[in-house]
């Protein structure tokens, strides 16, 4: 785990990096854990088996507990039009068709009834996707975020989710990127500014004293 | 056709009603033209056929100009999570189900490669979804709106295109509504302050002179 | 009031217009009762003083309850470019420049501390505005607008306050319109697909049992 | 200036960090540069004396050349309402009040008449605003990004012009941040997915090369 000490002391100084805390009524959001990000055969892939098993951990727990759980892929139409301009800055994304394997959520933690894949076209699971609705319609007010990448789509969610006024927690041991250095600069960023970076034990925690 | 003279006289005089006019550079958005809608076995149908065979003239020019074709239906998971409120108002809406023969495009407008359909869950085509984004990065200025229905989905898309900053232009002839009462009285909102109502042969004179 | 007896038996008959009902947790929100609307001088203005009157008694009940209330207003830069598209449609737009009088909220609803002004700049007070943010983290589930116009940002704001997934009451006798039959004509297609449409009475009787 | 060889050799061969590249029609958005910021009295401040003045050069030629230019400030209620959840993450926020000082743009940038500045609650410029579709309705495809912080606005904005579908430039010399590990790794992170990181020279050159 890097640490970045002087920048640390610098935003508690400032005020930033206060802690926002679990509210009453949680959901999971699994950010892009598809074949095509969770399988070294693909370019987009790397290995993240272990933040996929402690996400399958997780998931265990919300779904003992009935509680709700949402997944996103990343998913474009044919001729790409629906990856505006994202494609020219990232052409690899073009391994990410409909219909393709590679869009499918990883099969350890395969998707149950009653738990919606959102299919997104940006980093952010937001953005262009009506996830804050449904949220809203259920007064979910807790979004426990796990995925990949730390420093692409869980960043872009979870600063998305701060905005749309969520309490957003950041589940450290669940999300991962193809850089480790890249993992922790972007977890940084997030607790200074607008995320609880947690652990998955204090996130188990706080399932456990649930009242529900 | 329904008129309201009192009021188009009161637009007119308090500066509504003035003419945004067409752009250079235009796409079909045909809304919600879906076998659930236009086939009248299904609860949420009615009789549309002069509307899709108007829209099909339009879709022909728009092809053989090779110039962007955008659809939409409306589809939600098999618990309706992703319907949010929607459907405690309009319960009918579970007849819209992801993989359901009602949420397919209606034969006679078949998306070809290069169309996408986007999937939404809300009236308008814009919320919860990156359409915006997709016609912004191919610098769209003009939509040209087709579909159903004109009180519902229609108004809530032209309204919604207007604030994301297109020319918003109805096809008068190729959108409608379950109530000819509704059509009209929508027709006339949105002319008074969000779009340019048009004929379809205003539209077809109009692509006959766009120079590509 | 008028009616549309074959619309409404129609829409039930196709399961629409079910009933949201009220929730837990209420805001009120006020849309553009702004000098410039409620001010006859205005060439954008009416005579709106019933509704603004049974807005304001909704208004000493939410402060009495210390419940949370957020009001809008339409204000745009000396240009108009903060106004996009929508002035070329509403030249008479640009009467509502930022510092002119005509963007003050109506004397008789003055905003008191605790209670935010949103500036928007088009129809929905949700359209480029975090109001749905701010709503939702206090946990807001419910909305009863009242405001103006009927038939445009009221019922723009009446869509996308159910599509952002909240509850969303509009009080009949709280919301008016330049035209009495636009009015009721938007009123109808409201309560059919994405709003109840309730009575001051019955908004009253609601806030006189909650709990807090 | 910190490299980071490892991941820029990870994503080249993955097809990430590809160049979008400039387009026609340039907009300027130059993200908090206010006083709170760029005053190292407010806690909220730092030295950003060079990034003020490499912004100020690019302004002059956007002014010279009559192109738009865009600013955006943050700034919120007494009450801190409209902050939603982000002030209980960041509570020196509060400092940032409408009608405080530390809220207008820095005077060595001092906004002219037709440039419009933005109101934002939230990290990026896009979220809760309508800068967008002011864009859009000037056909304006490229945006130039400068201001602070880069780990910050300057971030959440660059991501948030790229998924609403702009080319996105973010000037290096013109951005700043409290940390320059943060502004290194986030300038990286844009690079590889979402913006072009360019020079002032670079900018210059193509603003010199545009035909209007």
């Amino acid at each position: 785990m890097i640490q970045f000490p002087e920048e640390s002391k610098m935003y508690e100084e400032r005020g930033f990096a206060a802690r926002v805390g679990f509210g009453e009524n949680p959901a999971l959001l699994i950010i892009d854990f598809i074949k095509g990000f969770t399988d070294t055969e693909c370019p987009l892939g790397s290995n993240l088996d272990v933040q996929v098993e402690n996400t399958a951990k997780l998931l265990r727990i919300f779904r003992e507990k009935s509680l709700p759980v949402h997944f996103t892929t990343t998913a474009y139409d044919p001729e790409m039009i629906s990856a505006g301009i994202f494609v020219k800055k990232v052409p690899s994304l073009a391994h990410l068709k409909l219909g393709s394997k590679w869009v499918e959520i990883d099969e350890r933690l395969k998707p149950q009834n009653g738990e919606v894949v959102w299919i997104k076209h940006y980093a952010s699971a937001f953005f262009g996707t009506s996830l804050s609705s449904a949220l809203l319609a259920k007064r979910i007010d807790t979004l426990l975020i796990t995925g990949c990448t730390t420093s692409g789509c869980v960043r872009a969610s979870a600063v998305d989710a701060c905005q749309h006024g969520f309490r957003t927690m950041v589940v450290r041991d669940c999300v991962g990127d193809r850089s480790n250095y890249a993992h922790e600069a972007n977890l940084f960023d997030l607790n200074a500014k607008y995320a609880d970076v947690v652990s998955l034990e204090e996130a188990i925690e706080y399932l456990s004293k649930l009242s529900k």
